[in-house]
C-alpha cells in the first residue's frame, strides 16, 4: 500500500484521487443495477424493500466485498458499507442515497449518489490509500415512500430512533407492514451484523441528480445544495350554489369555478412576483358535479407552495389565506393548511467543501435549493451535511425517461471524491 | 251546451273562462301524476317511453275521456288529445309539453304544460263551451333527453318527419332502440288511431316553468318568452408540459393550469361586460394528471355560451377563439367548436296575445328569452309559437327540490286559456 507519507501534500493526494475516477465503471455500474426492475420503456421499478430492492443490496455488496470493507444493517432496513480508516474510533464520513424507485421511476435518481460513492471507495482501493477516519456508503431504506407512505424512511428512522415503532406499522397495498418488510430483508442477507440506529456521524454528503431543470437550463455541472425549501400545502374549498347553465345570469349565479379563477388569477400573480426560487403549483383541482351545462356549485384544489427561506414561506403562505379571505363573498372559501415543513438550511461546511472542490475541478457550478425532499434533510439532524447535485436531461425524473450525461456524472463523483477525502483526512 | 250566442262578447267568454279555471283541480292533477316515478327526495323519475311514461299518458286519457275528445299517436311516441272544434277542417290550435322527467327530476317540469293544458279544456267542458277551430293537447316523446340521447325528439321529429328513421335506431344505455320503445308504447296503447309525423297546426303554445331564477327575482308572475337563446359550445384544450412542483421554476414551466386560468379570467371580464343576456358557463374542467405535486401537463375544458340574439352569440364565440390564440404562448390552446344552435326568436303574434292575457288579467309580467330549450324550438318551425312561464321556487329546476306556488300555476294557466280561446275563436 502507498503510504500517505509518500504523497507530497493532501492536495496532490486530492488530485491523484480526481484524476484516477473511472467514469466507464461508474456508467456501467450504473446501467447493471438498472437490469434489476427494469421496465419495457426504459425504466425501473424497485420498489422500496421488495425482493428486487435487497437483490440490488447484495450485489452492492458483492461488488465491494474485500478485506477492509464491513456490513451493517439496522432496525428499520438501512445498509451501511463501512471502509476502514487509520483510525477506527473516530465518527465516520457519510455518503450514501437510495436504490428504491417510483413504479415507473428511471435508472438516476438516488442510484447515483450510491454508485458515486462506490466509485469513490473504488478509487481508493484502486490507489491503494488510506483515511484516516473510516469512510461509510448508506443505503437508506424506502426513499420513495410509494409502497410505504411516507418516504425518506430510513434516514428519518436513523435520525430519530424513537420514531421506530411508529414506522414499523405503517402497511402497504396489500397490508404488509414495514416490520414484515425489514424481516424479509434481514433474513435475505442473514449474517450481517445488526447495528443500532443513530450512530454518530461525522459528516454527511450525497450526490443525486437536481431532478429539476436549473443546472441545465443555467449551463452547470454542479449544484451546491444551500438547503431543502420548505413547504405549505393548502386545500382550498369554494363553495357556491349550482344552477343551470342556460336560465341562470350571471347576477344569480354563486359560481364556485368563476371565483377559483378570479382567486387563483391573483394567486399567480402574487407569486409571479415573488421570484424565481418560489414555487408555487395548483396540480389538483376537482369541480363539482362537473357537467358542462351546470354551474359548478363546488371547485376543491390543491395548492403546492415552496420556498427555500422561512420568512419567505410565511410571508407567502400567509397571503394565500388572505387573498381566501379576500375573495370570499357569492361563494364561501375555505383554506386547510394540510403541511407545513420548514425549509431546512444546511451549515456552510458542506457547502463551502463543494464549492472549493467544484472551483478547483473547474466546473462550472451553482448554488441552489433542492426542491424536492431527501435523506440529506434528516442526516442533516445527526451532523454537518451537504448534497452534490449534477443535472439530469430536460429536468426530468421520476419518469422512465430520466437519462443524464456521464461527464456530469463523472464530474458529480470527482467533487464528491475530494469532498469526503478532505473530511475523512481533517480531524478538528 | 250553452252557445257562444248568448255570450255578449269575445272578452266576456275568456272572463267566464279564466274565472273558471280550478286551481285546486289542477294542483291535485299535479300531485296524483306525481305519484308515478315518486323518489324517496319528493322528486320523480320518469324516463322517456319507460312503462311509466306510458301508463301517465293513459291516465292523462282516462282523465279526458269523453264524447268530445279524440286520441292519435305518431310513429315517433307522441301522444295527441283533440278537443272537437266548430269548424272541423281548420287547423287545431295546440297546446302541451311533455310528461318525462329527469332520472331525478321534479314535479313541474313539462307535467305543468301538459296539466295547464287539460285544466282549460276541462274549464271549456265545465262550461259547456265549443270553440270554432279543434284544440289539441300534445304530449311529446322524450324531451328531457336523458333515456335516449338527445332530447326535444317527438317535437323534432313531428317537425321534421323525414329524420324519423334516424331518431328510432338512437337507443339507450340498455341497446333498447327507440323504435322498440315506441313499438311498446303503440302496444300499451293498442286500439288508439295512428296519425301521420307533421300534422298542420295553426298556433303552438306552451306553458311551462321557467326553471330560472329571473321571474322570481324580478316579482313577475308570467314570463312572456320572446325565444329561445342561441348557443356556442366549445372544448378547450390547453397542452404544457408536465414538471415537478418543487423543483421548476416558474420560468421553466409550461403550465396548463396556469393558462387556464388567465384565460378564464379574461374570458369572465369579456363575458361580464357583455351585459346579463348572456349566460356564460365554464362547467366541466378536467386536469391532468391531476396530482398536487405535479404542475399539469393538459387542460381541458368545457364553455357553454349563451345569448338570446344571433349578432351578440356570433360575436362573443368569434371572441373566445380570439383569446384562446391571444393566451397561446407556453402553452398551445386549441378550441374546438362543439356546437353552434342558432337563437330562435318567437314571431310576434304568440307574444302579443300572452303579453295582452296577462296584461288585462293584472298579472305582473315579463318579456325573457328562454335560457333551456323546449318542444316549443320545434313547433316554431310548424306555425306561430309562444311559451308562458311561471316562475319555480328559487329558480331549481332539474332537482327533486323543484317547487312552483299555486297562485303561479293558475297564474299562468289563465292566460294559456285566454290565448287558446282566443286563437281558436279567429279565424283569419
Ligand atoms: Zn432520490
Ligand atoms: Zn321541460
Amino acid at each position: 500500500m502507498m503510504s500517505q507519507r509518500e504523497m507530497k501534500s493532501l492536495q496532490e493526494r486530492v488530485d491523484a484521487i480526481t484524476q484516477t475516477i473511472k467514469s466507464g465503471r461508474l456508467w456501467d455500474s450504473i446501467m447493471e443495477m438498472a437490469k434489476y426492475g427494469a421496465t419495457a420503456n426504459g425504466g425501473v421499478n424497485r420498489l422500496a424493500l421488495t425482493e428486487t430492492d435487497n437483490a440490488v443490496r447484495i450485489i452492492l455488496m458483492e461488488w465491494i466485498n474485500r478485506p477492509n470493507y464491513h456490513f451493517f444493517v439496522d432496525a428499520i432496513g438501512n445498509l451501511f458499507i463501512r471502509r476502514d480508516g487509520a483510525t477506527p474510533s473516530l465518527d465516520p464520513v457519510m455518503t450514501g442515497s437510495h436504490l428504491d424507485t417510483q413504479p415507473s421511476g428511471g435508472k438516476f435518481d438516488g442510484i447515483y449518489g450510491v454508485l458515486a460513492g462506490l466509485e469513490v471507495f473504488r478509487t481508493l482501493d484502486d490507489l491503494d490509500m488510506a483515511t484516516v477516519r473510516p469512510l461509510e456508503l448508506a443505503v437508506w431504506a424506502n426513499e420513495e415512500g410509494c409502497r410505504f407512505v411516507p418516504g425518506c424512511m430510513g434516514s428519518a428512522c436513523f435520525a430519530k430512533p424513537d420514531d421506530l415503532p411508529h414506522w414499523l406499522a405503517i402497511t402497504d397495498d396489500e397490508s404488509i407492514t414495514v416490520a414484515q418488510a425489514v424481516a424479509r430483508f434481514h433474513k435475505t442477507l442473514s449474517g450481517i451484523p445488526h447495528r443500532p440506529l443513530g450512530t454518530p456521524v461525522h459528516a454527511y454528503v450525497e450526490a443525486h441528480i437536481e431532478q429539476g431543470p436549473v443546472l441545465e437550463n443555467t449551463s452547470a455541472t454542479i449544484g451546491i445544495v444551500s438547503g431543502i425549501q420548505g413547504c405549505r400545502d393548502f386545500q382550498v374549498t369554494i363553495s357556491g350554489m349550482e344552477a343551470h347553465a342556460g336560465t341562470t345570469p350571471a347576477s344569480s349565479r354563486q359560481d364556485a369555478m368563476k371565483t377559483a379563477v378570479l382567486l387563483l388569477r391573483d394567486l399567480y400573480t402574487l407569486m409571479d412576483s415573488a421570484g424565481d426560487e418560489c414555487r408555487f403549483t395548483v396540480g389538483a383541482f376537482q369541480v363539482y358535479p362537473n357537467s358542462s351545462s351546470v354551474v359548478p356549485g363546488q371547485v376543491v384544489f390543491n395548492i403546492d407552495l415552496r420556498h427555500p427561506l422561512q420568512s419567505s414561506l410565511t410571508a407567502l403562505g400567509n397571503k394565500v389565506i388572505a387573498l381566501c379571505d379576500k375573495h370570499t363573498g357569492r361563494c364561501s372559501i375555505r383554506a386547510k393548511e394540510l403541511r407545513w415543513r420548514k425549509p431546512v438550511e444546511f451549515s456552510k461546511v458542506l457547502p463551502d467543501l463543494i464549492q472549493n472542490a467544484a472551483h478547483r475541478l473547474k466546473l462550472p457550478k451553482r448554488v441552489l435549493p433542492s426542491g424536492a425532499s431527501h435523506d440529506a434533510v434528516n442526516l442533516h439532524l445527526c451532523c454537518p451535511t451537504g448534497m452534490i447535485f449534477v443535472p439530469c436531461e430536460g429536468g426530468i425524473s421520476h419518469n422512465e425517461k430520466e437519462n443524464a450525461a456521464l461527464a456530469d456524472l463523472h464530474a458529480g463523483t470527482q467533487v464528491l471524491a475530494e469532498v469526503l477525502y478532505r473530511l475523512a483526512e481533517n480531524i478538528p
